[in-house]
């Protein structure tokens, strides 16, 4: 099978126009068929301050009301999205930006209330592959936005870490997959004020281990939990890493 | 060869829900290869003053400085694209939604200053229209943003009018194409205050005429002139009218 690397961008690193500059040109340089995944999480906050809207998170998650899902769908789908499409075509890749709607090739459900109403938040029920295999084999580079749909017309609000986990379990069945979760940081870092600290490759004993531990803690428990799922489920390799690790190095996940 | 139908859709319609949930229904019954194509004007402009900032048109022409280049790019490629992408696949249409800079189909160059500095607006340099027809041959349906780029990275604001005709010229080397503007009035009309004071047909000696005795003014003379343009460029038909007159009615143009 052919390798697919797929690359997911946390919202720090898409934010600030030197960073995604250097991202977008390591990205660019990596050999064969590519996926590029982005969140914008503080664009769609700072934009909802400029528009006098509140933003509620609750445990890391944006509580997604209407207002909230015309941000995020102006910010994710448009400002964000539109603007890596056209910097990746300026590096000579053939870019295609997609939210779950585009070609249907994510559904999803509004997440169910229980304790919390995420509001018009996406639980992914389907990721229809198939649309997207022949525009890789076209040279086509599809970049995703962390929105979903419903298949009854509604856009939905979806977490980025996980449709790269979603999209890459099911790209696994046509190639053998990388995943890479690209953000701030080096890697897992057993003290993150420490660079030197970072864990060169982790098993899941040794991630829930360092849990109990708490050594690992907030944004990587759920980063590490949907990359242990993804790696259950097919995915031939996942790594965490920032930029300069691109295209080795980092915290290699391992079975 | 095989027929091809473009619908441009205004944006009185589009910000409508009742109006673009009928338009979409109406486009979705076409038979065959479509395009659809949109504005969003209004939608841009209400968002600038929600968040303090000020349009400013010339001639119909909005000028588009960095902070309203964000707006558009949010607006066209996000909210109103995203929006009517998942409204079609509701009703079983394979849609995909597209700026310029996707699959770069569509550059573009900044607006020369000469009186007027536009700021970020796109006059049309390239149609590459070969990268969309397998998709077109695959039942897929491009949605069409009013943006393009310039291949340097940069997004341009762009006239949909414009892109509707210069879409439908490219396509019409591969299809058999009819380019359907589709607006708030039943077509050209002799009086607006008189529905029944439609003209069937117009030809580009009649247009001038019209235009002439002030019977034709504002808005209506630039979709004309880009009408007429298409027209004497290879666009097998071209028509204007309403929702109602999708299928069949309007004002329809002769060489």
């Amino acid at each position: 099978m052919q390798k697919l690397t797929l690359v997911k961008v946390g919202g720090k690193v898409v934010e600030n126009q030197n960073s995604l500059s250097s991202l977008l040109l390591h990205f660019s340089n990596i050999v064969g068929p590519k996926v590029l995944i982005h969140g914008g999480g503080s664009s769609a906050t700072n934009l909802a301050k400029q528009m006098g809207i509140e933003t509620t998170m609750v445990e890391g998650r944006r509580i997604t009301d209407k207002e909230m899902l015309k941000i995020v769908t102006m910010v994710y789908g448009g400002l964000v999205n539109k603007n890596i499409v056209a910097q990746l075509q300026a590096l000579g890749i053939q870019a295609l930006g997609l939210t779950g709607a585009d070609l249907n090739y994510m559904e999803a459900v509004k997440r169910p209330v229980l304790d919390i109403d995420y509001g018009f938040v996406g639980d992914i029920t389907k990721v229809n592959i198939e649309i997207l295999c022949p525009l890789i084999e076209q040279n086509i580079v599809p970049v995703l936005a962390p929105l979903s749909h419903n298949g009854s017309g509604q856009i939905l609000n979806t977490n980025a870490d996980t449709i790269a986990a979603e999209t890459a379990i099911a790209f696994s069945k046509h190639f053998k997959t990388e995943l890479i979760y690209c953000f701030e940081m080096p890697g897992v870092m057993k003290d993150p004020e420490n660079m030197t600290s970072i864990i060169p490759d982790i098993t899941l004993r040794e991630f829930k281990k360092y849990q109990n531990q708490g050594i690992i803690n907030a944004g990587m428990i759920p980063k590490l939990d949907n990359s242990f799922r993804a790696l259950n489920k097919g995915v031939n390799k996942i790594r965490i890493t920032n930029i300069e690790g691109l295209t080795s190095g980092g915290t290699t996940l391992k079975l």
